[in-house]
């Protein structure tokens, strides 16, 4: 059996689940630890294990430029190619080419202002031209690593993902933005939709094949969406596309879809991963995430403090490790925190590593990022186990 | 004591040693891993630990600028400040000193054109202004950080190297460019060589303090400088600047140096890393050598190869990773290598994490490149205890 709910929580719709692939299993919820090129930025397979990563998921647009398809297949596969030997899972190429689409016309990003309600102070970024076009049978974009024209759609992704080997696929979709209306969702849906059954019937192997939602922040769209692909003969389900101008947007959404996905399979909410919407959206019922903000925000000098060190909603659980209260501080990071990278190192050797843009700094200060992470979710699994999520959410988010 | 010769090579000057440190015991023949910044560039202590390096070398000008003695010392000294739990040296900025003055004015570096009549084909680089003023009592300069006026001399530099806290610290010495003649070097030595007693007189602490030679490819003067730093109370010699203008000249330079200092204490070949280099200075009895090769190397996508792979002389023991021959290979970058890359990473995807600028690529090269050195330094080792070391520099390097 590929997934079975293990328990469910009595105060809300939150469950713990577990993934069964080739690889290995997932305990649910799980956060998935991105690697796009098939590496996740900066941190080894080595340092994935001793943070009990459970999952990594790589991306079809960008290993289709490169290193190509064929060389990860004749690798045996993504896992064995990047020297990981757990589970794997790649997307569909959707969300890529959305980003070099609608996402540079519009200038959406999945992180800063994936909610454009509440991107604050954030300095608009130039709208740039989109490099994709779409029609029913799919996209034609150009590489930005040489300008080549490259094309995608459903059969394609499809046969990319089979030779990329992941131990779960996604279904090739269209991505919509939060500027778009209903009519263009609409639209985009029905695309998504045919898409949908067309990489049903693509899909040759034994991968777990998830289906999409679209819909944008349309509830009859998202509750259409919703209940079409969960008629379809998927393993799984995501949650896609734009998820609103805000985060009660995205709550709403959320409601809308999962009632009316089979109970009995994964959700994944594409591309989510902040603390405080990751307690919501398991509250929701989500199983499954991933997000680049951990790597991310740790290269760029951001990482995670737990409650216990005055993490909070407010500071988004994170210190700027430059700041000048760190600069002789012989402190760890966060002092409840078990990572190599607490056990082993103080802020101040961090803070001097980041202002010295030392290579070591990236690793380091991603490993705790991500250890966050697992840790987060190990212990929301286990409060669901015990009947006390919305105890921890509090905890957390107050 | 602090040195001990373990076994001598009946067929050459090659010897074995211990050293013994406050934080532990290092074999010589040693190769020093450099971490200028306090931090091995793209390694953790932990990868040091795995490939047994012994001891780090970090930069007296490099923390002194950033982030400053005081805070290192604050932390402890700089092997705690760095979480490595092994031994350290610092030298004594005399080198980046000249780096920033006769080195940019002559255009000359420790790596690429050491030796200028061996640079081949090097792109030749414009001859920069030079930024130190040297006097009989220090040296003036602007640092490439903010601009700001620096000054060191013997007392500064002890009493930043005390306060950094390394196990062994080097005199403060004037290095020169294989361009100065005969007139330059001699005054330069002399300064050196007072700059020696102040730095034997401002030292206060338990740390083991080198004295440094001098004296360019000129013989009598490097015959002089040995006696006379041999003559003072150093805990061992450096043999440092200059190299002349080719191999030949730097064997010349050590067969002139070598036999004038004292036989019982250890000698450092500053700044020398490459096999060949090595060998040749084993066998003329050096006992320490750093470069920042190996790591500078794996960062520009070079990685060593054995014998046993084809590395020779003449390919300097290295292929580039980026080469289309890689692009599909499964083999490892070394098959006799046991570090963790080719335990568990083939060559095609590390050419893809080079090519994609993937952060993991410089830890894996690197982790490669150091293990090699070190597992090189190991051979050299038992080679000298059973008194094959000639053997093993034949099957090396012809």
């Amino acid at each position: 059996m590929f997934f079975k709910i293990v328990s469910k929580d009595e105060n809300s719709k939150a469950r713990t689940g577990l993934l069964t692939t080739k690889h290995g299993k997932v305990k649910t919820p799980v956060f998935m630890v991105v690697g796009t090129k098939a590496t996740v930025k900066a941190v080894g397979p080595d340092d994935l294990k001793k943070m009990n990563a459970q999952i990594v998921l790589a991306n079809t647009y960008h290993l289709h430029l490169r290193p190509g398809e064929k060389l990860i297949k004749n690798h045996k596969g993504l896992s064995e190619f990047m020297g990981w030997d757990g589970p794997s899972i790649t997307d569909s190429g959707g969300f890529q080419v959305f980003s070099l689409g609608f996402g540079l016309e519009h200038n959406i990003g999945k992180i800063g202002n994936i909610f454009p309600d509440e991107a604050g102070s954030k300095k608009p970024v130039e709208k740039k031209k989109n490099l994709a076009e779409i029609d029913n049978n799919g996209v034609t974009f150009k590489s930005p690593l040489d300008g080549k024209k490259h094309r995608l759609n459903p059969e394609k992704s499809i046969k990319i993902q089979e030779d990329l080997g992941a131990d779960i696929i996604l279904a090739f979709d269209e991505c919509t933005s939060p500027m778009h209306d209903h009519d263009y969702n609409k639209k985009a849906m029905e695309r998504t939709h045919t898409w949908a059954e067309r990489c049903i019937k693509a899909h040759t192997t034994e991968q777990k094949l998830f289906g999409i939602v679209q819909g944008g922040k349309f509830k009859d769209l998202r509750k259409k969406s919703s209940k079409f692909i969960s008629s379809l003969d998927f393993d799984g389900f995501c949650i896609g596309g734009s998820l609103g101008n805000s985060k009660k947007d995205m709550h709403d959404i959320l409601e809308w879809s999962i009632p009316e996905l089979d109970y009995n399979k994964p959700r994944h909410l594409l591309g989510i991963g902040a603390v405080e919407d990751i307690f919501e959206s398991v509250e929701r019922g989500i199983d499954m995430f991933d997000c680049v903000s951990p790597t991310r925000l740790a290269r760029s000098g951001y990482v995670f403090i737990s409650p216990e060190e005055k993490g909070t909603k407010k500071n988004k659980f994170r210190i700027a490790i430059k700041n000048a209260v760190n600069r002789n501080s012989k402190e760890p990071i966060d002092r409840t925190c078990g990572c190599y990278t607490c056990k082993n190192f103080t802020k101040a050797y961090l803070r001097h590593l980041f202002k010295s843009k030392e290579l070591l700094y990236y690793r380091l200060a991603s490993i705790h990022n991500l250890w966050f992470m697992m840790k987060l979710m190990e212990k929301i699994r286990n409060s669901i186990d015990e009947n006390r999520f919305l105890e921890l959410k509090k905890k957390w988010i107050q």
